[in-house]
This record gives structure tokens, sequence and C-alpha cells, in this order.
């Protein structure tokens, strides 16, 4: 079978990891990724000898690139031609543009979280409701601190049944290099329930949900404490086993050194991971707590790559290259390497 | 009646606040305050021309004290000697040594919640057990965030009855000012459950409680959310309707221009307290949100000044001058003027 | 004679310290203030029972403020009809619209740092150039970062002579409770030189100066190197005589517990200042070093109250109440208790 | 020629990157890494596969090793006798110790910059005084502001002559990961002068040095600024030019997107570079001015890899592999990528 051929729109922070990701299944092609001006992401590129080819967008200036020495391989629509499905990580608003060329070109799409949810046909999860994107052609992935949610409770849900979430996301605020946001000296609140609430509710709706939202001035890795309430009670040992047994989750211990989410960002450096990323949400086996019947935890969302996975989990749905969750992931971890820490 | 003479051991964060709340009590005599060393506080207290006498501990060093042209009033067994309770905020463990002098002259005392809970009778919060601490010689406060995280619960569990909290504490690492603990770009998880959700269980036996704590790099204000569970269902209007009414809780709106701790300072600074204090808690009204039947809401927990009416309605119980919860905070809060602004 | 009276347009963070400020002076009379909408500072001016009468500029919805319950004393041009002069602390850009209606009124006006140069008849700083601001209708103040620093080079160019300055400013990102503005886990650099030289070789044309900004993720108090080249050596003994005689200059020591911006934050608040604010900057003696025959040294700068002085001293040269310096600073200085703790 | 055999004791943030530095010379062999504990990088190493032999210093418990499957070498002395050279990275006191130990074995070292002067015959720069290291048996780096520092200064030296510098660091506090220290809201000032300019002084004595160090809350990244006075006038473009030919220094420009250090950390990460490292320093374009004949500029300083290239050299020059700095430091280049982005 030939491989299915993947372009990615907006090399930024997502965009350079979807391309990092796609290039490693061995089933995939990344035919090349497309910008629209010479962003530092676009001069290390250049710098470490243009691993891919370079599609330039509509308003771009060439001449831009011309002088820095930047080879540009064709026009957004030259890629468009040459591809099976585009990943879409443009700024928020610009991936509702691009889709008119997409469905113009007959390529398929998975947008990223900051798009709008009404311009996919399916709001997707790899874990939680990958069948609903099987076969379809635009879809949209869940933002990076519901993914890793999802995956928590989908794994809880599938071994246990989960009736209800109450969730506190303590979030970073800006990604390492971001200065056009910021926070100094504050925590900041935002209207309840937070949208990664109300996410998962679309998601995964025979699940009530509700949470509140604390943005704290760091830039790498969410900590979600999630209250949960099963079918029955479900107890800290069945928790972990659950957990442990997810190749998207790495329970760690603050007993080991893992004490916040800078261990773990140090941790996914010293392992040699290119941008000393992790796919992986880490769950503090310390955290978790019974109250009363309920179970209580608390996740690590390291923010840049975690969607990476689920991202790639949609081009096997929207592309039929595997029909259910099950064979998908499978396939999507081993080219990740997930999993094989254990 | 004479007034409740009352000294200040340790004039640091807490104690200066002490200091100065016990001075707006009309039925209390402030006699002085003590410490060890001509510390910026103490330099502060002097530059103000010392509304407060200052008492030497065991191991000042009086010269130093002289080279500054600060005067002393006497010893510490001087100042004990002059006082019916003490207010302990000596450093974490200092309080326990303190305490044998305490005995030794027959006085009694209120230590902070850095204190080793054995150092007291009673460990006490104005509005939750008050009467446990009625005549009692040694109490112990809560510490900050349990003293704000217990008036909310009593407040809700007095109106409504609650069974059950699973709290999240986004806790302020250090004080404004502090240069030896700080937190640079990371978050701190620590084992789980928390010592507030512990301690309030010791407070309010009836209710189970357990908790997450991470650590964030701010100075000022805690917040906490809370999924709380009634005996029967309340609703968001039932929880509003209670916090409104309390004298120590203020309801604030992101609406209004409250968007975390950091607004919280800055509108206590404006309000021209002293130091920029807040001895309110505030709940957000945008962050009530019902879980099912449990209901969730965010708290700000003014770290520096929030125990210290609680600390005064402990010299109300320790010196039996009421008997009740209702009588003492209603004279506390207004020598405190609190509950005016509504 | 009369009171000169004097109004204030913008009660944000500076506003509210100038009206503080003026309103301290014997020989002024504070009018009152002019703002557009109910703020979280207009909230607690109305907390704090309306010690300044509140006038509304053009564009407030009066409404607002009748809900509630804040007394409204008349439109802007009826505060402009009471006035002498106004200080105009408006957001960046209104002052100079405000300007119009001044001219129309016939009523002087100074101006602070966010506004444009061209909106004044002179760039003022009440010790290096008073003079040129006696009698004048139309003054700006120079910025935080700009006034403190020229403080301490006026202050050594007046005892020895000052020829040149290399200046590093270590800046705070952006004021306590501000959530538009912020910077996480990072330093941003400024193209050199930076506006603070410029500004100071406009006020002080004999002196060359050149420097370098980085924006720090800190809330209180900019911290800036100084190398200063004087017309001979200047060594480190007369570097601090020079400083200790100037009131608005506090020489403090890191041996005495003053580590850095935040504990003159914490000393201000000790002190009982309104909102912790201190008007002096700040001189560290340990970081006075000889280089050569050129002398370094750190000034702490606190920027919501550092112009508030000088602002001052500038209604003093507008209205011609005194001629010079001299006489000027004695008095601003007086009535804010400057000098007093030597 | 055999290879020059080179162990590495202590790995931690130092350690880590001198294995991965010397692992890339061409004419050197690691031989293995020594710790005492199974700390989160030597878990990490692991998990990677362990490329580097572990051996286990006096008073490491064998048995933890063992229960995480993490295979052990040797013991410390095993090391030493299969190497030529040590590269001590051990935490500040230790190195004195260990040197006993190389003493014995008949061993060199190379110490990084928390170890005493006292420790090494020689304290080294693979630039400025190259040739005093040649044959010496133990060598201490300079720190890594010192390291960079010295770079650019020795840069300009060598073009221009210079005879003083006056420094300002804006030190980062702490590093990715770390818990054991930090701080928050604040900046801190050290006694001046600091350190750095002292050590500049005892590397290059023909130059004088003094300056002013101040802590801030950030991770990557320092930012010194240097006021550097020529044996001539230095103008910018002089300047420039000198720098742009050093290969361990890049030219980078604020209209570029390098607003800041956070901007290199995050163009390192997005290169590919293990753990998002930089060996180079970076100077700003727009921070370059004159000063009158002084030259004023701005250098970032990656705390975590900028001293690995010298501490290589410092192999080259310990063990006679070459004899001037410009063969020496061709080599480390060349085998460690640097200069090849030009």
């Amino acid at each position: 079978m030939s491989k299915v051929r993947v372009g990615v729109a907006g090399y930024g922070v997502i965009g350079q990891r979807l391309a990092d990701g796609v290039a490693l299944q061995g089933d995939m092609e990344l035919v090349g990724i497309a910008d629209i001006a010479p962003t530092l992401s676009i001069r290390a590129l250049k710098e470490k000898g243009m691993p891919y080819d370079l599609y330039l967008v509509d308003g771009a200036d060439k001449s831009k690139f011309d002088e820095l020495g930047i080879p540009v391989a064709g026009s957004f629509e030259d890629l468009l031609d040459k591809v099976d499905i585009m990943l879409d990580s443009s700024p928020g608003g610009v991936g509702a543009k691009n889709k008119e060329l997409y469905v113009k070109k007959g390529v398929k799409a998975i947008f990223q979280g900051g798009e709008d949810n009404s311009v996919a046909d399916v709001f997707f999860h790899g874990y939680a409701n990958y069948e609903k994107g099987v076969g379809v052609d635009y879809l949209k992935l869940t933002s990076c601190n519901t993914t890793g949610l999802i995956r928590s409770v989908d794994c809880l849900d599938k071994a246990y049944g989960i009736e209800k979430v109450a969730i506190t996301i303590i979030r970073r605020v800006a990604d390492p290099g971001d200065y056009h946001r910021g926070l100094t000296n504050a925590l900041k609140i935002d209207k309840a329930p937070s949208h990664q609430a109300v996410d998962l509710m679309t998601i995964m709706p025979h699940i009530h949900a509700t949470g509140i939202l604390v943005h704290t001035p760091v830039t790498h890795g969410h900590i979600i404490t999630v209250v949960a309430t099963g079918k029955k009670k479900i107890t800290k040992e069945m928790a972990l086993e659950a957990f442990k047994k997810h190749d998207r989750i790495r329970i760690v211990r603050i007993a080991d050194g893992f004490l916040g989410n800078a261990s773990l960002f140090r941790y996914a450096r010293d392992l040699g991971n290119p941008r000393g990323d992790m796919y992986e949400i880490a769950i503090w086996e310390e955290s978790i707590v019974e109250s009363g019947d309920d179970i209580m935890y608390a996740i690590n969302i390291p923010q840049e790559a975690v969607t990476i996975p689920e991202t790639i989990d949609g081009i096997r749905a929207a592309c039929k290259l595997q029909l259910t969750s099950e064979e998908a992931t499978v396939l999507t971890n081993e080219y990740l390497g997930l999993g094989k820490w254990k």
C-alpha cells in the first residue's frame, strides 16, 4: 500500500512537532510544510539543512526567503496538489480560510484546538471517539489540556465506567520563547466551567464534566487535578492499574525526583527527545487519593507535544488506515516509540 | 471591665499584622512585641516612631539595637509579666520553646500554623470550633490556607450541611520580600492528601476531606478550588446566598475586574489598607458551578493577613471574653471593619 | 496666598498616587479626580468613602456609576472650571486630546511619561531643569526610570560634574495587578540606546548617555546600574557622601537585609506607607564600585510612586510658586515627609 | 595516535553535557561517567539504553541501581584506571575530595567553576590563556558567565586591545528543573564587584574589570551588558566585525525575532540540539552602542552548555594535544559543529 501523503500548514510550535511526528510514521510520507514568513522556526529549519520542503502560503514575500538563502519548493496550492491530507496548525481563524482551498482541492484536513469547532465535521480524540472520525474529511483535534485530560478519563472509563468529573486546570500561560503573552506574579482565573470540561462532554457525552481554570506564570506543563466519580468506587490501586497499562500515560513518583512539571521537562530533555518534548501525560502516583467513593489525581500535560499522537491517530481515522482506535493507536505509538519505556 | 493585655512574640510577616489587629480591638491592649534582631520589620517600626514597645527575647544582642537608636522596653520575661496572653508567631519550633516560659509565667498563648499541633491543647478556628477553645490556655491556629478554606466550608456547612470536600490548593510559594525560598518557572506538587485537608478534618470531624496541593511561583494569594458534597444538593444560588452573608468572605466578579489574586492585592492596596492587606477571603461569583449534586467554587486566600481575625477570635475564646463564636466574631469583625463594605 | 487648585485626570496607578501626593501639600488643594469607568481603583475610592470628588470625562456612562452608588461631582469641564492646573495621567495618547480642552479652558497641565514629548512645552525634572519649567503652561514629566536615574546623576553632577553615563536598565515588566501585559520566564532586550538615556540627554544636554534595557518578569522596582564618568575621578566615598545628602535618595545596605527590589517593597509596606509606596530611589551601598576613574552603582526605582515628587515640583514651577529647584524641592519633600528618616 | 581517554565525574546538568561533547570529539574517547545515586539524569540514561557506561562513586548504594535494572560498569577507581583525564562536575567541594584520588591514580583533571580555585594549578579559559594550561595536570574552568564574558572581551582584546570593562550581569537564578533554588517576583543584588569581574582579571591580568550582578527569576540564559574601554576607540562596526569572525559567538538581531534569552532557547530547541542546548554565546546586533570612546553591548549566556567547548579545550591543553589556542579551538569547534551556521 502506498503511503499516505501528509502536509503541514503553519510551522509554529505545533506544526513543527506534527511534521516530526508524521515523518516518524512508517506508513506516512511528509510531503512538506507551509508557512508565510521566515520565522525563527523556519530559520532553524534552514540551519538544519531543510529536512522538510517548504511551501509558501498566499501573502508570503518570497524575496525575504531568497535573501536568507532559504529554498522554496512551491506554493501552498502546489503542496495541496501533492497530499492526501493536511494538518492545519495555522494561527486561529486561518484554518477556516484554508479550508476553502482544501475543499476546492479535495484534500482532507485536521485542524488544531485553536480553530472553531464549526470548521470540522467531527471533534476528535484518538482514544475516546476514534470511530466517529473514520472516513471523515474534516476533523478538529481537542486542545492540549482536553487531549491529555480525556486520555486519563477515557482510560478509567473504559476500565471501570465514569459518570462525572470535576477538574481544576492549573495552566501554563505561555510556551517557552513566547513574548506575545505572559503573566507576571499573578494567577488568573477564568469564568467557569472551563472549555475543557465542556469539550470533554462533547467528546464523551455520557460523562458530566465541569471545572475551573487558573492561569499560572510558567511555561511548560499544565497540571490538572481530576475528581472522578465512577459507576462504582474506584480505589487508588484500580486507578493505578489502569493508568499503568496506557501507552500514552507515564506514572511517575515524587519520591523518584519528579517534583513537578519542570522535572518532567528536564527529564524529556535528558532523554534527548527533540526539543525536550514529551508525548505522554504523566500522573503522579502520590497524587492519587480517594475522596469517599470518588477518585482524585493530578496529571501533567506537556502542552507543546501532547496532541501530536492523537492528531496522527486522526490521519489514520480520516484516511481509513485503521477502523478502530485499538488498531490505530497501537501503530501510532509504535512509530513514536510510546510505551517502550515500560 | 479592664482590657485584655496582649503581647506578640516574633515581629515578622504574621507578627506585625497580629500586633496591628490587636491594637484595633477596643477591648484589648497591645502591651508590646518581642523579637531577637533588628530586622527590616523592626527598622520600619523604628522609622514609624515605635508605635509598639519592643522587648528582646533571650539571645538578642541589645548593642545592635542601641547602635541603631532603637529603644528597648525590656526583656521577654518583662513582657510576659505584663500580659494575659501571648500571640506567638515565632519561626516554627521556637514557639514550643517559648511555651515553657508561658507556662512558668502563667500566661496563655496562641500559636500559629507553623508550630506543631502538640504545642497546644486545642487546634482552633474562630467559626468552626470556637467553643472548644473557650477558657483553654494554649490554642494553635489553623494555617492560612486552612483558615480560609474552613471559613467557606463552615459557611456552607452551617447553612446546608456538608459531607465531603475535595480541594485543589494552588499555592503562592513565597511572601513578597522573601529571599529564602522561591520557585522559578515551575509548578511543584506535594504528596496527597495535603495537610490542609487533614487539618480540616481535625477541626470539622464530621466532614471527609482530601486534596492536592500545587506550589506556583507567585507571591500573593493562594487560590483553592473546592468540590463540596452537601447533605442535599446545593445550587449556585444557595452557595452565593450563604457566602454573601459572611463578614469575612467577599464575593467578587471577574466581570468587575477581579481577574485573579493580583487584582485582589491591588484592590487592597488601593483601599489604603496597611501593607495592602486583606483579612477577607474572596470567592469569585463566576467560579461557582454545579457538578451534578456537588458544588464547586474558587477562593482567594490573602496569606499574610487571613489568620489575623481568627487569631483574635482565639484571644476571645481563651480569655473567655465571649462564650460563643457568634458573639466573638461579631466583635472581632466590628473592630477590624469587616463586613462594612457591603 | 490662596492654595493652587489641582485636578487629576486618569485615576489609575499614577493618578491615584498624584492625588494622594497633592492632597498632602499644605499649599495646594486637590479639587477632584476625573475618570471614565468604574474601575477597581474607583470602586476602592467608593469603599473608602470618596475622599476625593469624582468627575466624569466625555464618554463615561454615568448610569454605571449610579448603579454602584458612586457619587459623581460633575463633568470633566466642570472640574477644569475649578482648577489652576491639571495632572494628566490618562492612558498614553489621551493626554494629547485632553490638552485641547486645557488650552480652551486656560488651564495649565503636567503630562506623564507615556505621552509624546510634543504635548508639552518643556520636558521636566524637578532637580535637573526646574528653572526651565517656571511659568510654563505645559510640562511633561520624565518617565519613572528616567526620573529616578536623573536624581542620582544630577546629584553627582552638582557635586562633582558628570560627563558621560552608560546605563543598564533591569526593568520590571508590569505593575502589581496588571493582567494586560506580562512576561513569563524570559528576559527581553530592547534596541539600544534605551529611551531613558536619550531622555536624560534632553534634560541634561551637557552629559552624554547611552544604555541597554532588559525587561524582567517582576512587578516592583526597576534596578538600574550606572557607569558614570566624572569631570574628575569620583571615589566611592565621594559618591556616597553626595547621595546621602539627597532627600529623595535612600542609601541602603545588603548587609541590613535589603537584598533586592522586593526587600524595598516589603519595607515600604511595613512602614505603613499607603499602598506600600516609596517616593525615594534606593542606592545599595555595596553596589558602589570604582571602575578606574569611573564610578558604578545600582539604583532601585519604585516605579509606581517615584515620579510623584517631581510632578509636584512641576506644579510649583508651572504655577511659579517657587522660582528655584532648591526652594521647590524642599517644600515638596517636607509635605511628603521625605528625608525625615535620616 | 591513540585517543585521549576521558571520564566524567558527576552526571548532572554540566556532566551530561560534558559527556556528550567529549563523545563528539574524533580524537577523544568517552570511557564512562560516574555518579552516586539513580537521579533523573541516570534514569534517563537508562531509558536511552545506556549510551555511556556508568561507574559508581564511593558511598553509592548499588542495590538501588540493581532494583531499577541500571547496569553498573564498576567503581570510581575502576573508571580512573581506564582514563587519562577526568572532567569533574561534581557538586561544589566534592571535586577537591576527588582530587586526592586523581593524584593517587596519576590522572589529570579539569574542575568546573563551583570548585575552589585552589583545587587547580591553573584557572583556565580556552581562548584567553590556553598556553598556561598546556601540559598542566589540574585545571579549573571559569564559570558559565565568566566563560562567555571572556569570549567576547578576548575577541575585542585580540582585535583592538582592551583596557577596562564594567559589566552588569543579569543572571538566571536556576536551571530548568531546579527545585532546590529559586526566586519569585524579585530581583536580588550581590555585593559588588561580582566574582566574574574578579575572575576575568585573574585570567586576563592586563584588563581592569568590575561589575554588578543582579539575579532574576528566569531559568535560561544570563544576559550581560559590557561597557568596554579600548586602547583606542572601538566603533560599533569594528566590534561587529570582530564578533562575527568568532566561531563561538552568534550575532543575532532583535529584528529577526531574537527578542531575548527565551528566543535563543527556543531556537536551539527548534534546531534539534540535544536538550535545546547552545554552545555559543549570542550578541544582539542592536545592543551594540558607542558610549563616547567606549563600546557597550549585551551578551546572552546559555548557562547549561556554554562551558563545554572551553572544557574540551582544556583537555587539549592538559594532554598537550595542541600547543596553541588557535589549533585547539579550531578542532573543538569542528567536532562540535561550531561556526558552520555562518
